[in-house]
């Protein structure tokens, strides 16, 4: 079986983009199969993209080809590459700060530039805005279908120049068993959210399911929320409405209200102003 | 072939929960196909998820593995099953009540509690709130893939102990041509509405098409629509507007207006507050 | 390989209709891949399914089976056909106008009106409310895996006959380098608004990349825009919320905003109430 394309996109679903771009890998080989992870991504968040993508990689067969367009300075000069990770999946996507989670936290052990004088659709020279089809569909559907090697993306540049925003966003800081966080992610569908802190960090921090841990949340500095908060398993163990911090399907610490949505109750959203602070209760 | 794997969630498309379960299932056997039914089930509506596979089930080759998760309890110990059922397809899912419809309307010929020591995703055990990738997703592609059979999906247990809501929810009350029925649903993108009325019960209650129907409906007692309503084969047999009751997609009774909207013209929702009476003009 | 199935309707995501389409093709032929276009169109927007599947159908293999569901007099007697185009590819759908922008800008070469009797899946026949999976599903599947050639979908019928909207939908007046126009669409997610000018008509007239262009925009003849506007390869070539014309993905003349939303700051909206004059600067 040849590898699958899997792809997420801020083009949305209520048009033809991410269909055309379906057929164009067709066209290279109709034996591929393209895979959505999301085209929800919020237009031009590039952060979001970074983190989306880490959700789903690690779940792939080795030597999967994703593809990531969130691409806001598409037909500029910004490079648009492939990166080899280190456990032998592909990506690619404009080198834009898309790879930042990848680098950190799968490695990547190469990186070329597309060619766009062998690796564009051809056809497509007059338009400008949608690398998507023309580019990154292209050269995912000639990677995945063996038409061309790795080499034959492009050439090869120093990984150390891969864009990338600081690794503050992915890591918290832990002192003992104080840890100062910020909010990572809202985009759980049920309203939960979750801090860039690993569940195995939490652990070597002292922290076992059972516990209750002290938690103070900021908005610019602002206290919003400070409780004492049950560590456990899932949602289920306390009720309804109740806050609960739980790990998450990708092993992040994320808090949460049972059956309901903490996110929606307490108006959180992602980045650095929405600040977290746990300690021991 | 090997049969395919056709899912619906509460998860929703804007993030990777979706791509990491097909990844699994890829995993397992790259040749699965994964089908989506939907993934915008309202968040923990375990009765919307009992409906919504039954719309789907007839339709597809017997052998096919459904998967439905919306699962407000996972984590804690309601039972994780795949039920055989009659007519040949399987389906895996919390045993929660989202078997219902299949029950009465298909019937289960066996089902089966997953035994998570040899079928759940390894390296997610510190994961306890994403079933539907590490137990259900693996599961279901094990089984779709023959890795397992179905007597390899864990101990057998009574058919009668499945979860299930009370059979009204699927059945009116006929009395010669008189019906007292409940919405049923109003997911229908056109807006209109489906009562718990089969086609075949309306065609037994002595109606036709080209009939009048008197209808009265009431939410709570009161009543907010007294028509005469013309039966025919499509909304296209009335001005446009207009009230027109037909056979559904899935042989149920449904009213709506053509080319408008029933449910947001009269803020109509399932469930049994929302009341029908049916009767001859 | 067979032909891929790839469709378009208003159906949503949120329930299972497009699956129970899905299902009825694998009935067909288990080897079948069904892939979306979009089941987002606007309810009963023709024009826009006529549109959108023009955006899409040019990127596909050669054979490909389209499908296209907007069908407001589904069930009435608007005749159901599948057609030929003129590069090889087929669409199967409603003839009510959505065949207008495939019949003037790829042709085609001949069309037949679907026979019920032998391509309506059977046990449906209680149904006239869903020939998106009883008669267009089921005859593509048959169509794309070989069990019925094009003739055996029904009868011929002349192509003049085919249903469509008048072709200034299409084409804009252009005067040497006046151009009067309307916006075609709006339904780029990243808000920009596309004319129904050509990009290759917009050449001709003597338009190219670096140049700068007046445009007039009006609403029932009420100017809410007027500036002299670059026209560039890409959004990125202007400064943060500036206008630019470009070339859109798929070769027609859209008016953006960098990183911001044209659509959305204008309140513009597609058709003939919203017209455009572009000419010299």
């Amino acid at each position: 079986m040849k590898p699958c394309i899997v792809w997420q996109t801020d083009f949305g679903l209520s048009w033809g983009a991410v269909a055309s771009m379906v057929g164009v890998c067709k066209q290279v080989d109709p034996e591929l199969e393209c895979i959505d992870i999301t085209h929800e991504i919020e237009a031009y968040n590039i952060l979001a993209a970074s983190r989306e993508i880490i959700y789903v990689e690690p779940f792939w067969p080795k030597g999967t080809v994703f593809v990531s367009v969130v691409d806001p300075g598409v037909g500029t000069d910004r490079r648009a590459c492939v990166a080899k990770l280190h456990d032998g999946n592909y990506i690619v996507t404009p080198d834009n700060g898309t790879l930042t989670h990848l680098y950190y936290e799968v490695g990547i052990d190469e990186v070329r530039e597309i060619d766009e004088t062998v690796n564009r659709y051809h056809g497509t020279e007059a338009v400008s805005v949608f690398h998507g089809r023309d580019l990154f569909a292209y050269t995912a559907a000639k990677l995945a279908s063996g038409k061309i090697s790795f080499e034959g993306v492009g050439p090869a540049y120093p990984v150390e120049e891969i864009v990338r925003f600081d690794r503050d966003v992915i890591e918290a800081q832990v002192d003992g068993s104080d840890i100062k966080a910020i909010v990572g992610s809202v985009s759980d569908p049920f309203g939960s959210i979750a801090f860039n802190i690993k569940s195995s960090d939490f652990a070597k921090a002292g922290y076992a399911q059972g516990d209750m841990v002290h938690v103070i949340l900021k908005k610019d500095g602002e206290t919003y929320f400070e409780q004492d908060v049950l560590y456990e398993k899932s949602f289920g163990f306390v009720e309804k409405g109740a806050p609960i911090l739980f790990n998450s399907s990708t092993n992040y610490i994320e808090l949460g209200l049972n059956m309901g949505s903490f996110r929606d109750t307490y108006q959180v959203k992602e980045g650095r102003s929405y600040t977290a602070e746990l300690s021991r209760a």
